[in-house]
């Protein structure tokens, strides 16, 4: 309520009681006006109370909630049914204009503060987590792959030529299809063994590039998170070639808002919401140490997008604030820590070995020699095992 | 948002836009200004938007949600559950105090406006239902029975000598009740047969006042809704004995807001809530002409009270607006007239009439002579095919 | 969804997929079993998701929800705001029949069973919290003091002359004024000084009782919560006097489910929703060691009842389960212990001391010499001290 | 809840009421086998309850919300905050595979569900529409512009030498972008003036092909929804010529789901979700005469998908059934001609007029020449006159 209202209460409750009610709401702003101010994570998590007061008075500021509103046009946040405005908190406009994902949309000016706060609190988070030089990013309600997509698409016009990728072998579907989808060919390098781990073969990327040619080579698409043994590629190695023959280079950082990375040439990097952020499926963050190459993928995303994964993003990097984003990473390395001793306890039990994989630290393997050799026992079976054990996420 | 927090949003979003924004919470705050400023039901219903931010500014002002909030008492609003603190808006403190339910909650500022307004716009909607010169009412968590006890315990104290109640017959249990409840007997007054109406008899309610003596009865307690072919009680006539005698005057009005009420000696009416207001079952408003009794009854609840039925009233209330509450009441009484000439066709089709109860608004009755003379076929048959059709409220 | 819906469902998504699926839903349905079946709280605290499934359940069941119903009656259970609907999970028929709160009502066989389990799984919570003999008990939407007011109000129908209540002292506006409200005149009984502590003056009582004559008190009024050094009534001595004289007993317990409740004649005894299970204002248990005189408290209530906070204590206790509530008392008695040792420290730190009041489990008293000699500061001083740092409950 | 938790239930509530609820349990159960059986919209709309009863079952069979269920992967449905799972409906796990975007998750059997049905139910409602003889369709959580870019780059693989898009012209950013972010050649054609219309110039889109040579044209890409005087694009014209040239040929039916869509080659077409359907911003339907190529198209995004947009049109769907869009599309209509009357009023009355447009069915233009040759009186002045007036959507 402004203070005219909060004057007018002063008749109907006293006054001393609404001058305390009148401070407390001023609490409730104070925490507001940080995030307007510094458009940092807070770094302490905010009340569900403050929470959906903030969601609210952005909704009142986008035009469908005008009182009074007459829209005659399109597209003037109209919903049919009141299940799913209220599920939206009523923003109903998105995020971005046809020009740019991440521009400002006139008639959702309450929308557009979420997007820009958002993607400002998110840039907060990725320093917070270890990638302290990074400049821009943006959210995008896509998944990692299409999000990986849309990078490749905007390098296009940066390199003609372009028609190669050099991807580094990694098994996982999305981000084979991220360059098959864009129309480029990938250029597969298999890893090599060192001791238990699959690591970046470098002379064998090297080699690539010289017999392709660097300028009909569109990037280097690394991969920093993947399921041992394969351990993330070589960044820096990976970067220092890139600068060396001058090809962009996009990472593929999907599963961990990761510290190593670096700025010597990555053009790109994508990483999925929900892994890092534990939100539902369907968004990506796209950043990067160069702003303006930033940007130009943003204006490359034709039309105004869904706002439901900045929504899901910025309620939840609230609630949790700064200080339990960070007890999450610390309970993460624990939890490996934890899960790493005592899956060497059973594997040393069955005559088999927990691999040596210290560069990964998000996944570990171990061997399962013993299911192979005897007959009647398989990997299939462990596996449905498993399944009606209700473990999930092994492989 | 306050305006510093509007100034800062400019940076983010352009100054144009968010001035915008601004002018349209604004909208919202005009709104709620008119509320406090005449504790009157809006004219046009609120849109959800609007009452959800107001119900958000009245929570920030109880104490339980103050951020930084130390409570060591035992009633400090302290909530288990996210879905319950969810489902009353966060407001938890109730009404009242232990001396007053009408009463200031110190540690509840939001809860007390709350408490304040609902019984305010309340008022205001019997005004406009047609009770005009009704002076005070107030909402309270109970059953229409419960509030008529608590209206006969107030009454105790000001006739201690009262014993009996004066009660012109109606059939239904917790009228009844209401009196033994209270401690008092009940003197059943049967009604006379005009035409096809039961209608009060009012040569044997004076006397049995002249009978028992005046100065021991407690009150007369009359009823204005009833099933027909019983028609509401002659409470002009009552009232007009009632002041002639000097007894108080008590009228169970539960299923309609009743526009003949008028002021010759009625000391309390009571009316439903979810009867009259389509909300949960549960609450009633106690209400009168003589602002001071009412109070006197309000200050007999021992106790803080259950602000449930004042938040679903309130809701409900600023939902339809009085232009809303006025269609809802005109749409009964088409409904009424297009019913009864239905049943009316209906009653003839099959040799049986629909009884001439005039004076009866809200219930109509046919006779069913056809069912209970044919052997085979029985009232409860014809109950029991209504029941497996779905459609009950028939008796 | 029922099997033939899972059946269809195969036909959609793989069959092995929609089996898992339909035992997850099993694994709900057996959570719910063992509710229905035992009436006992949980012991491991239900998800969010199982409690809305079931509180969903519940809400199809009553007859405002019936697909094609045709609801001719005054009360079948409209609502005209969606908003107050959703918080009310679609229960709208309220709990009880204007015969008895704790009835079935036919209309709303959903409401009726979750009416007829929390009364259940309280009751389990109570034997739990140590009141292991405790009979019957019932949830009444009305504040501690109005539900001592029905109390009182059916025992006049058993004990016609009586007309006082004995009353050991207790400064709570709401106690003293439950009695007057049912009409009684309250006698109240100074407490002795034992060492720091008041007491219940046994020898006072016993004289009181001779004095009017035991047919003539209605019942003793007894409290088990107060603020120190004010301790518990010596409850078991009571007993024995009730017994002794056959005068009802009844306890005030309102700020805590006591262990020491004992069977020997204590008829009933109240305690607040609020303050025992975390949730909003407005609650209150009836129970006793008597079915049958408990259910005829319940019988006493005129009408149907809000159901909210029957609903709000279902949910609350499904949530935090046995195991749940058993760790806040424990933290309670932790938090007491610190408590009681850091104002101990802080007494002696300004020359004041912490009473003495081992009998007093939830309140500390400490003495406040130095402020009253003191010119210039005042007990009053602190008072707002407190207040403006948002320390509240101190008194 | 299962027939045996409906047994034990007598035990505690009647078994006549009990066998009632039962019964109105399965009245939903119906109406979602219904759904299930045939994945058509009902032709009535769903009540809310029916509703979000549906979705709890599709969220119990997720296997996030199993009970017990250990997940030790890296994408488990795991939510930080609570006020983002609820938004949700706890359906977590977004839709599709890496592999196809229509395809069934294991760990997400309810989102499956939800994800097939909801393709089905617009399917229903497509050919409902007027698109009797539409084969498929699928909903991508992206706006139309990008979903035009997908439907781009799955042609390039079926054209490898396709470079340029013919196009006419229509000024709409994301149409132009669409084709510029997929790596495209535009080729513009200009529109001739057809009385007051702007209609395409068939001529010039022959002899363009003809130019540039049909095995270099990826497709040709239409328009359907545009504002006046541009009217759509002669589709069945575009549609001919496309099959004479076996030219693949895309529609961007972005603001009308259009009844005149026919088969005669068209290969896609795409419609945005929140213009036809009344949802938040941020979805499509991508849809076509020919299934295998509509999945080619669904197999093109790599990765999982918010299931956000299809959740929000399923519900949409739900509650309005087919007669409910049905009566909207019939309200369009009419609101259509009024308006075409009114703003033909107005412009003779300002010596304007109201431009003839009778192949453009969704806007309406008017001359504004009296403003452009009066001093002082601008466009931009009507422009921000209509802008205070809170009237948007005008150009």
């Amino acid at each position: 309520m402004n203070s005219e209202n909060f004057s007018i209460s002063e008749k109907i409750v006293s006054p001393a009681y609404i001058r305390q009610g009148s401070q407390a709401r001023r609490s409730h702003e104070q925490l507001i006006r940080l995030l307007l101010e510094q458009g940092k994570c807070p770094e302490e998590g905010w009340s569900e109370s403050t929470i959906e007061l903030f969601l609210n008075e952005l909704a009142v500021m986008d035009s469908n909630n005008f009182l009074g509103n007459c829209g005659v046009g399109e597209r003037e946040g109209r919903v049919a049914s009141s299940l799913v405005a209220r599920r939206h908190y009523r923003l109903i406009h998105g995020i971005g204009r046809s020009g740019d994902i991440a521009a400002i949309q006139p008639k959702a000016t309450g929308s557009s503060l979420l997007n820009k706060l958002t993607n400002s609190v998110v840039l907060d988070i990725l320093k917070l987590s270890g990638v302290r030089s990074v400049a821009s990013c943006f959210v995008v309600p896509m998944a990692t792959g299409m999000s990986l997509t849309l990078c490749f698409l905007t390098l296009r016009h940066k390199r003609p030529k372009g028609r190669y990728i050099i991807w580094p072998r990694i098994d996982q579907k999305s981000c084979f299809k991220a360059m098959i989808t864009a129309g480029f060919e990938p250029v597969v390098v298999e890893n090599i063994l060192e001791g238990d781990e699959l690591r970046t073969d470098m002379e064998a990327v090297e080699r690539k590039v010289q017999e392709l040619g660097a300028e009909n080579i569109l990037c280097i698409h690394s991969t920093t998170s993947c399921f041992a043994p394969r351990v993330p590629d070589r960044l820096e190695k990976l970067a220092i070639l890139s600068a060396k023959y001058d090809i962009p280079h996009v990472v593929n950082n999907a599963y961990g808002v990761n510290p190593m990375l670096m700025e010597c040439r990555i053009d790109a990097f994508v990483q999925s919401l929900d892994k890092n952020f534990m939100v539902p499926v369907g968004g990506a963050i796209i950043a990067g140490f160069n702003e303006s190459f930033i940007q130009e993928i943003s204006r490359m995303y034709p039309g105004r997008a869904s706002a439901s994964p900045s929504l899901d993003v910025l309620i939840t990097l609230l609630t949790l604030g700064a200080s339990g984003y960070r007890k999450l990473l610390a309970e993460q390395k624990e939890m490996y820590t934890y899960l790493a001793q005592e899956l060497k306890r059973l594997a040393e039990a069955h005559g088999e070995r927990l691999l040596h994989t210290p560069h990964n630290p998000i996944s570990l393997a171990m061997s399962l020699d013993g299911l192979q050799t005897q007959s009647g026992k398989s990997v299939t079976q462990l596996g449905s095992m498993l399944f009606t054990r209700q473990v999930s996420g092994a492989r």
